[in-house]
């Protein structure tokens, strides 16, 4: 065992040494080689010395969004660069230290987690594992990469509007965005704390569930095993899907229907109708971490993201607070529509995930297509879980969506599925 | 599960789909992911049905030397890409399909698996993961690179003279020859029926040990944990080294018997100064199954290849009499000399993997300094295990090497390695 793990980690090591420059940029800020062997012989000691550790031997990279202790916490960007470096690990990294996990690199992102694609012009955006040219999803992309390549077992990434899972979808992994409070989030930067959640991804079902309940110090028991009873949305995440998203989708709901599940509509309008709060409360948000930074900004940084925290100067006071407070609403009869049901399920995407260049030429349409079904449930402060899709080539289009604190439920429902 | 291993399926297709064509070309010769998706699904359709595979969910790729039911076994040449598909299983791949593991690709080798870089000028050569531009080892050059990727948990590869071993410690994958005639080779193609032996590589040790039980149709059980009594070869494997080699063999002697293992010279000098048998059996016995196609081959085939093929022909039928008389000779001798050994350690190679373009302008040397070590254990007919090596920086460069019958103490003794 002790070996093996060693040889993994060498191995990994040795793959990443072999990449391109660029290459290896574009999906790694930092990456320390010796950090990381030191990092792994010590896990082994404290496997010599006996104790048991239940994620002893699983590799795991980690947004550079995340504090490390004594790693600089950059957020994707050139203006925080040159931060002192964190004291201390965030709680979900230390968590997973405690549990034998090896942390192996942090990892690329769209600068301060505020886009949905992944480009990012500082360090360079990798592909898709799965498409070469195509986006790899954001805003924690670099991590969807290191274990699309199997470089590592899992990633770290935090979930806005969908930074876990629109980068799950688009490097067929499984991605969660936990209950909003699930996972502390001491130590990871914020971008819009009335969204942002930290989480995992994982090309395993199971070990994302481990991982998750690690990070939550909390277990997520559910003993159903079905049929269940699934919500498909009407009048949100259903309508102006592409075909090929739309032909999936039905798919989805055939399978779920012959293995004998009880799939009912549900009418969400008032959920794709509050499509816009997002932006508005994100952009004030952002605004206020980023208030004292715009004129670097203005030359360090990202235009696109920039752009995006600019919208907030065309907001009144009054309309964020709306927005708080229409939020607040739609999240409560959200929680009440979905009380009858195990779960919903809708496309991760209304599209399939569009090439870098077709991004680089339409940012602004592209992103929005890419956040606007996973921000839903950040908009109704729900829970999701992104999953690989029968018949969709690798890619994770299907999304199970549930009212906050049936986490577990979305891993069983999951079961159900496949 | 069954999601997840669709999941993972489809996601190792969509990587290879992604890949440039003249990358996929030089790790498969054949690679159909419609029949990939028909026989993943059959599998599904028997787990469903209640049957217990101790292999469900893995992957394995298939060197093009192992006849697959209608498939064409080309064996890395254009030569024999014509001829009709096989009609059945290798009994290695048919046990391995019964124990549910899903065939994912037949891959690159050297011609008819005659050399031990992994050089191809039909299909192409594929970089080692480990370093880009270095050679992937062969003669199981593209099985190698398909666990090195994370695109299969295992590959099946055949080892005449090192070419499961040498693209093992090329990428930084455990390789096992096991002893010859512990998997049948009922449907693999020959090159030297005296030294041929059919076996596997991964990256994990115990799913070696696990794929060897089931190619073979026996369970390789072995209680000892030590202290093991390990030789250290003198006159043979030791000498010749590259510093680099010498430092990390060194390094290895050094971590064993701090770990209280017992280390013993033991004189090998007969088996190193037979070295040169190899040369000549492995070219007559080549030579007769290529008899009728050298013509052709002289437009068709690798130059490199024929021309070790045609060395046989400077050889006289006694010549190769009294190699294959002293053969059986050095074997009895080594078996005995092992005896009060569980196992002898030695380099894997005696210099670290040279590049493509050194291979390209010095073939016999690199191709000959590559076989040294491995090729003895097929001289000496034992068993020999290739694991990662402890500072080596992810390659495989230590063996464990056993007399013929002793590949379940390998596995044993692999574990105090580590």
């Amino acid at each position: 065992m002790i070996a093996a793990f060693r040889s993994k980690v060498d191995t990994a090591i040795a793959r990443v040494e072999a990449m391109a420059e660029a290459e290896r940029r574009a999906i790694f800020t930092e990456f320390d080689p010796v950090r990381i062997s030191a990092e792994a012989e010590a896990l082994i000691a404290r496997h010599a010395a006996g104790e048991k550790m239940a994620l002893f031997g699983t590799l795991v990279s980690v947004k550079d969004l995340y504090d490390e202790a004594g790693q600089v916490t950059a957020a994707g960007s050139r203006l925080l660069s040159d931060q002192p470096p964190a004291s201390r690990d965030a709680v979900g990294v230390a968590r997973l230290r405690a549990a034998g996990a090896l942390m192996f690199g942090r990892t690329s992102m769209s600068e301060f987690a505020y886009s949905g694609v992944g480009l990012n012009p500082h360090h360079g955006t990798p592909s898709s594992v799965l498409a070469a040219g195509t986006i790899p999803g954001g805003s924690s992309s670099g991590g969807a990469v290191t274990v699309g390549l199997g470089l590592t077992d899992a990633a770290l990434g935090t979930d806005t509007g969908g930074s876990l899972r629109i980068p799950a979808a688009a490097n067929g992994l499984w991605g969660i965005k936990p209950t909003q409070g699930l996972i502390d989030d001491s130590g990871v930067h914020a971008l819009a704390p009335s969204f942002d959640t930290p989480g995992p991804m994982a090309a395993d079902p199971d070990l994302l569930r481990q991982m998750v309940e690690v990070m939550a110090a909390t277990a997520l028991t559910d003993a159903t095993t079905g049929p269940y009873t699934l919500a498909v949305p009407v009048g949100a995440f259903t309508n102006g899907l592409s075909p090929e998203v739309e032909a999936l989708f039905a798919g989805d709901q055939a399978r779920l229907r012959a293995a004998g599940h009880e799939l009912q509509p549900l009418d969400l309008t008032f959920l794709g109708e509050a499509i816009g709060l997002n932006r508005i409360i994100v952009a004030a948000q952002a605004h206020r971490i980023y208030a004292s930074h715009l004129t670097a900004l203005e030359t360090a940084g990202d235009p696109r993201v920039l752009s995006r925290i600019r919208f907030a100067e065309t907001l009144s006071p009054a309309q964020v607070q709306d927005a708080l407070a229409a939020r607040a609403q739609i999240a409560a009869r959200f929680d009440a529509a979905m009380a009858p049901f195990d779960a919903a399920i809708a496309p991760t995407l209304m599209r399939m995930p569009p090439t870098i260049a077709e991004v680089e030429a339409d940012f602004d349409a592209l992103n929005a297509a890419m956040l606007r079904n996973t921000s839903l449930v950040n908009l109704a402060d729900g829970c999701a879980l992104a999953m690989p899709t029968a018949g969709a080539g690798g890619w994770s289009m299907t999304m199970l969506v549930g009212r906050r604190g049936t986490d577990a439920r979305l891993f069983a429902a999951a079961r159900a599925y496949g």
